[in-house]
This record gives structure tokens, C-alpha cells and sequence, in this order.
């Protein structure tokens, strides 16, 4: 059976998982970086760069672990492009250029029908148009009982969390206050929804919770 | 000048800093004690209740800290006495017996006039009805340049946060999802107000946040 997970998914003290007004210059929301200065100075951030170096550490080791055994994953729309933008024109290719970090079926939430697209690497996006459940479903054939990845964005991961179809997740909690964006746990009562903390470990600059359903 | 401060002030990882349905059973909401269970092993909180032992290490320092050089405190009504019950009734005296645990003056926000309460150790009640700004005044002009604590609840911290009237909080995060109950972020832009975090102190049972105006 494949495990359905959330991994290295920032959220800031205050609740947020990307920034307000997300753009093609802001893809991750305004001031949303500061979600992921955990990730930036990694040795696996640089090695995926193709840059040597970078730091070693909890963080760069749950970085590290957020990409353990996955044979799949699925990002929502404006994860692949931008939500103003030349998506879905068919010449977007996605934000990673011709390699993407991926190296493994990628299935893309969107209401817009397009062939699937193999980049080098190993990835090919799919794009799924009749919903998440479609989509879980096309990713644990691709997967053959490995590790699903939902890799966000904040809404992606709250329908996939309120269908009861997450088993875990690694929250990495940023210390700083977004004060507006895209929250995570607002209107989402996690507890009723079975899970619980079932860890707190503490790096370099961000605390990683892990979340599990109640057993 | 007295420094405004909150701290070690719960607060889930959900956002909550208290439960839901509180009541005079239930003085911090439903599953409410969950947020504190950081303090209750401490050194700090059984000597509180005059029993020897508890835990030492971070967090005690934490809660330990949280009293250093306190003059005066500020309480919302729901602090003192249950939101349902005998309270504003005067036979009640809040919930800590004769010798409550702040020993200096603290003033209690409530829309109902009542004389002063001296109890014993140095603690007295000052029972507030014209507002947070004309109880800061009174809790400034006792404190002499001391320091002044918010005590909450929630609601109490939020109205002084927004009027810009606090100076410095330590929070501690719980790895607990309560999913109900009184949030202390939503709809409060603690960027927009001033505020950064300025240090995470990983403890034993809570991950502690100090934040600051932003310089």
C-alpha cells in the first residue's frame, strides 16, 4: 500500500504555507521564501542545484528524508505554473526548467486538458483533470506501492486533508509571522480529522513536526 | 518605562490558545490543560503548589522566566473567574484560593465595578470596568517601571496587541492540534503590527517563540 504524504511543508508561526498575492515574480506568495529559508542552505538544496556544499543538519536531513522512497507525487496547478500567467499555454514547461527535481511521475491538478509531458530526468507531468481522488488514484498505479508525495500548494494539501486521505505529514514551522497568505490549518480541524503530533524535532531554522493519524 | 509583555503564553499548533465550550469545569475549554502540560512538571509549578521536586531543564527556565521581575499583571474576566458561574458574584475570588501566585497587584478587565481584593502573599485584585488602555495606566502607575505581564486569556492578549500595546511575547508551541477553540493569530497581522520573532528555544514539551516590535 502506498503511503500518502505531506513532507517538508512549511508553515509560519502563524499559520501560513505561502504568502499573499502568489504571481509569476512571486510564485510562492509575497514574502513566501521566508517559508523555505530552512530548505535554501542545505547541502540537498544545493546538490539540487547542481551546486556543492551547503549545510549539513537536522534540517538538511529532514530536507533529505522528505524525498525517501517516493515513486510519485502530485502537485496542484499553480505549483506546476503561474496563476496569471503563460500556463496553460503548452510552451510551460513548469518552474524547473528541462531537468525537474522530481525524477518520478508528477500528476498535476488542473481543469485544463494537455498531453503528457516527459522532461529529462526521469519526470513526466500528467495532467488530471477530474479531481484529487483521480489523481490519487493514477499516482498509486505509478507508484506500485512507494511513497506518494502531495507537494502543496496550502489548498492542494487541505482538500487531500479534509478527504481523509493523507497518512502523514512533516510540518517544518518557520519562525516568522506572515500575518496574511495562504493558511494551512485555518477552518481545518485536524484533531476531529484524526491526526496528532507524533514528533518535534528541532533544527537550524525551522521546528519539523510530525503528524500522524491517531492510531 | 515599563516593558508590556506576554508570556509563556500556550499556544497549539493549530493556532489555539485555548479550547472550545469553556465552563467552571472546564476553565481553559475543552482538552484546554493540553496547552499547558509543558508547566505542570516543572520545578516552577510544583513549588507553586508547595510541593518539593518537578522537572527541571528549558522549560522550567521558560516558565521560571516568565515571572522575573513582574510588578503588576493584567487579567481578562475570564482569567479570574468561569464566563458561567458564581463570578461576578463576590464570594468568588478567582481560582487560585487565598494566596494566589502573583503577589503584586493585578487588575482584572470586567464590565462589572467591584471593590479592591486583598488576598493573602501580596496579591490584590483591582477590578477594572473602563477598558485595556485605562488598565495598562493603572497597572503602569503600580508597577512603578516594573514589568507588566497580560496574563490572556486569548481575547485579552489579542485587544492589546491590536492597540499596539505590547512590547515583547513569549509563546510556547504546543505539538498538540486542538482544532477548536480560541484562536490567539487568526485574523491578526502580527507583521503588520511590528512584530518578528527573535529567538526559537526548543524545550521538553513546547517549542518556545519570543517575539519582538521589529527595531
Amino acid at each position: 500500500m502506498s503511503k500518502v504524504c505531506v513532507r517538508a511543508f512549511s508553515v509560519s508561526l502563524d499559520g501560513f504555507s505561502a504568502g499573499p498575492n502568489q504571481s509569476l515574480e512571486n510564485p510562492l506568495g509575497v514574502r513566501g521564501p521566508e517559508l523555505m529559508e530552512w530548505v535554501f542552505p542545505t547541502r540537498m538544496f544545493c546538490a539540487m542545484q547542481g551546486v556543492a556544499g551547503g549545510e549539513t543538519g537536522t534540517d538538511d536531513a529532514m530536507a533529505t528524508k522528505g524525498f525517501d522512497g517516493l515513486r510519485a507525487w502530485i502537485l496542484g496547478r499553480n505549483m506546476f505554473g503561474p496563476v496569471r500567467g503563460p500556463w496553460p499555454d503548452e510552451s510551460w514547461k513548469g518552474w524547473w526548467g528541462e531537468e525537474p527535481p522530481y525524477h518520478v511521475p508528477v500528476f498535476v491538478l488542473t481543469h485544463h486538458p494537455r498531453a503528457d509531458l516527459p522532461m529529462k530526468g526521469g519526470t513526466t507531468f500528467h495532467f488530471v483533470t477530474d479531481g484529487i481522488e483521480a489523481a490519487l488514484e493514477r499516482a498509486k498505479e505509478a507508484a506500485g506501492g512507494g511513497a506518494i508525495r502531495i507537494g502543496g500548494g496550502p489548498g492542494t494539501v487541505r482538500q487531500y486533508l479534509r478527504a481523509g486521505l493523507i497518512d502523514e505529514l512533516h510540518l517544518a514551522v518557520r519562525p516568522v509571522l506572515m500575518g496574511a497568505g495562504e493558511p494551512l490549518f485555518a477552518g481545518l480541524d485536524l484533531d476531529a480529522l484524526g491526526y496528532r503530533v507524533s514528533e518535534v524535532i528541532p533544527g537550524e531554522r525551522a521546528t519539523h513536526m510530525l503528524l500522524r493519524r491517531k492510531s
